[in-house]
């Protein structure tokens, strides 16, 4: 999917929903379980009721990657699930020496088609740069994740000023385009948002850390949004989670909708 | 595997060879295409024909996962017929927030039973605790890595003085104990093997890029060696494309043994 599909998809939408499909067996509900596919049964039903007021999809692959191989089956079987017209992440977090880094990238946008992967930048730009190589594919870099141990690397201070993050992002910026790539940028720091929207105005960003992790998505929004909104904001565990019954789909749109409500609020689009 | 027997091992084969099996579905000799599994055909070739001469074998799962479904049938064959004797390596460059990096950290030791898995730390120290939370299961984290890349992140400048891979070194390895953690250091650079050591005067080091990406095993055996030798060395090209044709693992074989009767000069053990 290209840049004028996303933002057009946004603009109708009135939403920059990510529903990040974090499926975890141990947490699905029980009466799916005697399913061939638990995984796959949940996410299509996940996937059914938010399909309409979502704009991504993002799987995290440890999810799936740790049932073993019948984990890679219920992750192809999602993504081929997912309508066309939807962007789709792989929440992969790769990152390795230049050929290796080709067959991860070949991996995520030709063997299971996904749109867009994320990718780790500690190993530099023949690292970064065979994600970039793919038309209407995207790498999503990591630039500061919102976890507490972001402090450890990211946001160590540089001589010269400044922090590993920025410098980070500001170089891997050059070595691709608004065009193919995209940032990872934690939301529990909204002043940080504004920082590095200033930064980088026009990239996208993909904002994990709202919902369970507790960013706000109205400081996020006014802080990290540029005139094609530029966001891609995920909620994981406050939508797929909602509810643990038979009626969990219903929950999940219910909690997702809500999310669109107020993101359309913002949007100016 | 703990520390004792992999000292051991290294002491009776004489050898820190780790072998990468980094098998391209493209370069494997012609022959082996008609196998129903020709990569897990190749690899098991391989495996007997260097199985008495090296003490680990390392599996970048690149080269599977672009095979879709079918690469991780042939990773896991391959995991499971190597001996129970030699360190396994999955390498992976893993890292996602705590919960997820567990998921990662049980993928690879338990879903597929490796001893270790290769991380990448740049989300810090929730991203890399999980992978030590197992007995006799090891984290390798990247610190300085062999390819030109790692000027833009490894080797920036800290405020204070130092390098970022120096920081992230002395930081991560203050998490575990060198029992449960390895570095990956870049082989390309062998005086700065020399300053790592002294950082770390009791970790394992993996060092790749000797062989095809150009490093001398003397100079790392010289500047990296510990009093348990605290190396393992890895060849991947060098040794499983060292032929061809229908004796290519006899000609892996005779690039394996140069490499570990060089190796046996060194050791003091």
């Amino acid at each position: 999917m290209n840049r004028q599909e996303l933002v057009q998809l946004i603009r109708e939408r009135k939403s920059y929903l990510c529903i990040g499909l974090d499926t975890d067996i141990h947490k699905i509900p029980k009466h799916l379980l005697s399913h061939p596919d638990p995984i796959f049964a949940f996410n299509k039903a996940i996937i059914d009721a938010t399909k309409d007021i979502c704009v991504a999809y993002k799987i995290n692959t440890a999810f799936y990657e740790c049932q073993g191989i019948r984990g890679w089956e219920s992750l192809q079987r999602t993504v081929e699930y997912i309508p066309k017209e939807i962007f789709t992440i792989a929440d992969a977090k790769r990152g390795d020496i230049g050929n290796t880094s080709t067959y991860y990238a070949k991996t995520f946008y030709e063997t299971y088609g996904f749109d867009s992967v994320t990718v780790a930048p500690y190993m530099g730009r023949d690292s970064v740069e065979p994600f970039l190589a793919f038309s209407e594919k995207w790498a999503i870099v990591l630039g500061l994740t919102s976890n507490e141990g972001s402090r450890d690397v990211q946001q160590l201070q540089l001589d010269g000023g400044g922090f590993v993050y920025e410098q980070v992002m500001k170089t891997t910026a050059s070595w691709g385009t608004p065009d193919n790539m995209m940032f990872v940028v934690g939301a529990t720091k909204a002043d940080v948002v504004a920082d590095i929207r200033r930064l980088l105005p026009d990239h996208f960003f993909l904002v994990p850390g709202v919902g369970a992790q507790g960013g706000s998505l109205k400081e996020i929004s006014e802080k990290g949004m540029n005139k094609e909104v530029g966001l891609l904001v995920n909620a994981s565990r406050a939508v797929i989670y909602a509810g643990n019954d038979e009626k969990f789909a219903e929950d999940a749109r219910a909690v997702a909708l809500q999310y669109q409500a107020e993101m359309a609020q913002y949007i100016t689009l």
